[in-house]
């Protein structure tokens, strides 16, 4: 395929081309020139972007049927997108992570921060697990998994492909393994000293998630001979971390039974059966239930879903924030630890902190704001993608 | 000392008195009936704060002398600002710490947010060093010393008066021993596995900063076996972190000989001298020159010191930060890391990410976010203040 084979699309005259020389991943369809030939290209074609005088400058991904039409590949507009590219980018993020982590359990791609936008790669030792969350990955998925295989040597490869982005681009919503048969049975995933249990089939979303690593170690920190309370623990993220670093007792509280169950045998190759409880249902009900009997714990962290997945849902996003901050706050001994995560991109961290903070001051109590932690370092930000810090994990001291 | 015996200041009638009860700290100039016999009263007297409805609301520490007129002790009107107060809080402060450290070397008071408006306190083993920002701690002074002396059994106790905070507040700068003699060495101070030699008389302003220890826990991370840059790095902060983290080799730039003689002091004493390299000069000209020589190191961090202390010096401050991301760039070798921080009140971490994604691109080099840092949990923050949230550290992967 040399470049000049590849179709072109163009920016409107008056659209800047600054910003994608600048690093700006993304091109708009109200920037394109969106003619028919343009709209006739299949999701996932490899293109040349040309700015409004017909200068090439960048090689891009198409989707004529995503808001975000088209998603550089690289800023050569004469690169080619072939295995050969792929396992530069995919080498690339690999030895950052192998720099990181000491075993192979990590975040491998997080898609624009690694140069391949849309594209997500976890790692569970020997198996890869791929959302292709964009049309182009999706295309290109046997080069990926080929390219994976190079440079990781991983010997299962599973498609997951439940990711909301890929609805926007129009993809489908199967999980199938690419390579090698579906792991029959839940996975031992070691962090931070704790083993996790995954289901990576995620028939009931009880895969694992990686992004929460750094506050489950920074929650871990706080629990030596402590009662934690992990609400919306989904396999046991922050109360098996804080087990393993010497807790006296966790409960965790999930509406997702699978998940508990997973938690618990999770619990149980440490050893912390004796330890460990888990109570299934509604969250909210759940703390109203346990305040009501006067329970106190040393560490209470609650990790719920996204309450603001989008603009639209903000205003009533920020009051569940704030409900749960102050349904928590009881159940905080004094002198004790509350910890508020957020994975809600549309809720900023400032918003977040003031919903937070007014929940805790509602319950009368104050806080004092010791840490503040993101997604750890195998999810990478693209600097000009602010939106793409989602998550967000406070901590404080009542 | 009665509730009644205290003097009583009183907030404009229609100033709301919410913000206080909702645990806002401060209470500014404009907002009080400043009376004659309010104006002379002494600073750091302590009083008792009226809403415009006479109701008392608080028990404050008033000077006269400063812009925030008024800060608040306690919420309770007819509290007792005395040793046995000032012992609940001191203990309060002390228990968190003693939890979140293996050893006796941290920030043991940090203001507002440790409930104490104004005072700073550092623990180096049996040694604290007090910075009493506020007049009314100047004032207390003899009974925080007994207070924190029940509360941490230290045997002796400086007053560090060199804050910048206590000119706004009237205050002198003399450093002393309030208790004990001025140690006549510089005291060996461990974290994160590294030795740091910390000159607490602050003659040659070579103390020690507990702010920066989970950022530089978080270099250290990336460090093994890695050439590691550590520029402004006053006693070695982030090198001797890195030396003991595995890095192979440390090269530390900073203005004052005093502090990287300091800094040799503790790699000699960690047996790292062999790794450890000093070069006293102005960090911008040394960066220059070591590019101009196509210098490169796997780890790069730049701590400057506050270029933009204040809203007046922010968009100069911003340029300089911006300029230390651009001189620092192609120090970093591929897929290298660069650390840049600000303890900056008037950066924001919006503009100053801006301001280092941009200095990064003018260096012609492209940066994925990987960690964002802000200070340790024993620098806590009250969450009205988000102004005090000064420490920023920000870690790129080139």
């Amino acid at each position: 395929m040399t470049p000049s084979s590849l179709p072109s699309i163009r920016l409107k005259p008056k659209t800047q081309a600054r910003a994608i020389r600048h690093g700006f991943p993304w091109v708009f369809d109200n920037e394109l020139v969106t003619d028919r030939r343009t709209k006739a290209l299949t999701p996932g074609t490899v293109a040349v972007l040309e700015d409004g005088e017909r200068t090439p400058i960048a090689t891009v991904a198409v989707n004529p049927k995503s808001r975000i039409m088209a998603r550089v590949l690289d800023l050569d507009p004469a690169a080619q997108i072939d295995q050969t590219w792929l396992e530069l980018r995919l080498r690339r993020a690999f030895q950052m992570r192998e720099r990181l982590f000491e075993a192979p359990f990590y975040r491998l791609v997080h898609a624009e921060a690694d140069g391949l936008p849309g594209l997500i790669i976890d790692r569970f030792g020997d198996i890869a697990v791929i959302q292709p969350n964009a049309a182009w990955a999706e295309v290109l998925l046997p080069q990926i998994v080929a390219a994976l295989v190079e440079v990781t040597a991983v010997t299962c490869v599973i498609k997951n492909a439940s990711g909301r982005a890929r609805a926007l681009e129009g993809l489908d919503d199967e999980t199938v393994a690419l390579m090698s048969d579906l792991p029959d049975a839940p996975l031992p995933v070691p962090m931070n000293g704790a083993t996790y249990m995954a289901d990576l089939t995620g028939g009931q979303k009880t895969g694992l998630f990686y992004d929460q690593r750094t506050n489950h170690a920074f929650a871990a920190t706080l629990a030596k001979d402590s009662r934690v309370l992990d609400v919306f623990s989904h396999v046991g993220g922050f109360s098996l971390a804080a087990l393993a670093a010497g807790a006296s007792a966790a409960l965790a509280i999930d509406g997702s039974q699978p998940a508990l169950e997973l938690a618990g045998e999770g619990a149980a190759r440490m050893g912390f059966t004796q330890h460990f409880a888990t109570r299934r249902g509604d969250a909210f009900d759940v703390m109203t239930s346990l305040a009501e009997v006067g329970e106190k714990f040393d560490v209470v962290i609650c990790d719920p879903p996204a309450f603001a997945p989008n603009k639209q849902a903000l205003e009533k996003g920020l009051r569940a924030y704030e409900r749960v901050a102050r349904l928590a706050t009881p159940l905080v001994a004094e002198g004790g630890f509350l910890g508020l995560c957020s994975c809600s991109h549309a809720a900023t961290l400032d918003k977040f902190r003031t919903a937070c903070t007014r929940g805790i001051g509602r319950a009368g109590r104050e806080g004092a704001l010791i840490h503040t932690g993101f997604a750890g370092p195998d999810h990478p930000l693209h600097p000009q993608l602010a939106e793409s810090g989602y998550l967000k994990s406070l901590f404080f001291r009542l």
